[in-house]
């Protein structure tokens, strides 16, 4: 298939990839030199702007951007994609914006004919790289039947999650529970380990108890219980800080708009903001334990 | 064995039984009469204090009693436990109460000359009548390994949790990350479903996610996700807000004297009394998320 | 002076009517015939839309519109002032908006010779209509004294508060701390009342102490403690909820852009959205304590 | 007037000082030889237990102990006051605890004949040594008066709260708000900072609004905007974070017991014990600030 693919980041880079080696040919477009070199000395083709890779001749096009701004300006701006792209390109946007934009952008899409799905991931550049990421599809039930042999080319979880713009939803919801839970793991574990008992031990009763969670069985933020997780190798790797602040701060934003409470979503934004400012945005977001430890 | 048992309310009671039922002499008090005929009609001895049964020719005591206060008065006050109890009774404390007065009264106690273990349970009153409770013990090896041969004629789930006063630590350490995740959970439903999502593919979603929790899988507060869930049957049965909020109350108490900080946690514990001050404690722990909803 | 208007609500139709008493000549705009009628009797001129207005012979032109979304649709937008506008126009908008987008329409308005200042107001209807309304303005020293004169007419506070959008930033400060202090004087009073002291001599320790603040001194919460506060006619008039709620909104959503941690802030507006929800958010904002005491 | 005074520390040493100042004879009493001394050598007698200080011939015994535990030993315990106190001596306990503790020690001691009051202080050290400490004080009126003119030996205003416990509600009630009152005008400040206000322009504003308080106006957490304020000496002198982190606990731990939701107040309490887990707990409270800086 001919598709398009615009945003060549830590994300968009390795999917587009994973694109080309499943024999599909790519036209490409991002603002880094070097992350454009990556995907054209595989074989893509580049472009100068989003608007010239939508006037190709493609069946799909796929954008990975940071923020609800990039989707706005790269979709509806001046060199937008919605300037030049044919009406039979099925639109794919995998980035983690906030739902109401997009909602609109994609309601800009079809007033205009284009179909479009909004389509975010979650796996991590890991995820990226080996084609395991989980997406979350948010459009018509016949619109997600077409991108579904295409996105399994780059994840291996295809979820149905409704109209569109549940895609975005279905993420933020997950990942604000993910943000709470991984801080309420982290208090458990800190409090019971602060009262004398054996982390190990505490995280087997949690993981068979009532209180299990992913933070706590897979993921526990508790250095040496998980061999595998980000905390036994100082939480380097994993999921960043920082990425899980933009979520929280996606959620407790679309929240405001449904007017539903999340009290303890937002509270769980302002630590992991007071934990960014104090300079450690950068580790695995499971690394809040460190916050609530004595210096 | 020859068994003293104190305090015969909802869950005390059922316990009692089934010592009996499994072959077991029992000597009990309670301040209800009630209470106390339930275990004489059954084949108990009733006494007229906690020391009486204590000056029995006893193996073993069990308490089931509502909080701190009522252990240190049942074991430490003019008519206690200690006053009369020979030294080679095990002295098995079930109550849910704060670890610190575990650790005073179970060093009372050994000061004397009495093994004493911590044995919370949790499971509820189905599961104290149908013997299938979990408990979390905290005291020496050997005296785990004596009880535990009769903690199974009341559970299922006999858990080793290290040295005393480990049982109530496990129990309010879990407890707290239940009560974090089930306002979590009821957080990222109400959000999901406001902004358009089917409840149920919302929690499909987050039980195959990162965001999966006991409170998402087993007993989601979204009424119809889980059919056997207190959310499907208007949130009766179940563990009462109420309930909840005493353990966030032990958890914030303790996390006070360990100065281990739990933002979540005390957050949790004053929705918890908020929701409860508007009538609600009798309610399963799970109608929470009514709080959230628009009336 | 020669004046336009746009946005003749509850706010603006009483200020825009202080302008006219002043003896400026003024034209007008809104969406509503009856709010443009109470002008155009008073002897405003009335125009079809915000262009219109803007293309008048005028000195001056004042908005007060919703929230952000309107401010940039009347001054950016197709039909919006900035299309038809003379250079010698100076641009006051007294709308409550977050600080960016005050920021980015003021920038606009300057790119294209128009000077601009944003000038939110304090004081409620009832300082609308007495013309005593608090004028906190952002923009340059100079823009600051020739608007002076004019806010004048409808204001007795005119604050210079620094550059562009600082008017904005330091309203929703204010007002973040005021949405804090009422709850904390709300938990205050409905602690020592529910512990037995009396709510009057609470109310005086506290105001003669270090916890004293515009909340406990001149709008207590608690009914019959100040005679003139919404608490003491059951919540009616005043600052409604559902104002303060979105003044949090704008709060904590500029925090998040300044990276700025707002735990309170955050859980404020949290608070007043649950009750909101509760259908309560027609109340004077004091009515918060409401949901602090048992049904 | 012949006096005790148990509890010599940090508050209580100087406080004793200005009752011999004032020409009262002291019977005394601290575990500390070095705290004892000073008061010795200024004319006091020391005594080797609270038993023996409350067996004189005192018409007055006050205490000052840092905790409920110890003010529950040194009336109740073995060699504790109400061992050999006559009843004809009026007893004040200036310490800061709980209001339960409070209302069951004073019961006690009224049970027995004695008339009590409790009396904490505000004004810290600094007000000790100066004589300028504020004396909340609960009981009955007419145990109130005859106390009055013993505590302006050491304090400038002598407030009556109401009945046994009363003074300890007050305080607590009020160091609450004040907790609160700070972190709340900390956000608000480096908010409005961070989105480029001038500090003394913003506070002024805050101060002339609805937003003032006693931590805006007097003692401002940001450096420079108040200088007699302990922000402009690098948080040194002043209420130490660690105290108001006590005061919190014994807020949030009566309002489980009345209860009365308090979710800012507990949300405060965990942010100051995460501020002082940080190494930070000995400067004065408003360096709370400094935690929601960049690093």
């Amino acid at each position: 298939m001919k598709i398009g693919f615009i945003g060549l980041g830590n994300m968009g880079g390795p999917m587009a990839l994973n694109l080309v080696k499943a024999g599909h040919q790519l036209s490409v477009f991002d603002l880094v030199p070097a992350s454009v070199q990556k995907l054209t000395e595989a074989g893509a083709k580049a472009f100068a702007s989003p608007a010239e890779v939508a006037a190709q001749d493609i069946d799909m096009l796929v954008t990975m951007l940071p923020a609800s701004a990039h989707v706005r300006s790269v979709y509806l701006g001046e060199n937008g994609i919605l300037s030049t792209v044919k009406k039979t390109v099925l639109l794919i946007d995998s980035s983690t914006i906030d739902p109401q934009t997009a909602r609109e952008v994609s309601a800009a899409a079809q007033k205009q004919g284009n179909a479009m799905v909004d389509a975010p991931v979650s796996g991590g550049t890991g995820g990226a790289q080996a084609g395991t990421l989980t997406f979350m599809v948010g459009g018509s039930e016949e619109d997600f039947a077409r991108v579904k042999p295409i996105l399994e080319n780059m994840g291996k979880n295809i979820v149905y999650c409704g109209g569109t713009g549940n895609g975005q939803v279905a993420k933020i919801a997950n990942n604000m529970l993910l943000g709470i839970s991984m801080i309420g793991t982290a208090e458990a574990m800190n409090l019971g380990v602060s009262l004398g008992m054996d982390p190990k031990i505490l995280a087997g009763i949690i993981n068979t108890s009532s209180g299990r969670c992913w933070s706590s069985e897979v993921y526990n933020p508790y250095p040496g219980v998980v061999e595998t997780a980000p905390a036994s190798r100082e939480y380097t790797g994993g999921f960043g800080a920082d990425l899980m602040l933009k979520d929280l701060g996606l959620a407790t934003e679309a929240a405001k708009v449904a007017k539903a409470p999340v009290t303890l979503g937002a509270t769980a934004q302002q630590l992991y903001q007071t934990f960014s400012n104090q300079g450690q945005g950068g580790l695995d977001f499971s690394a809040i334990i460190k916050m609530l430890q004595k210096a």
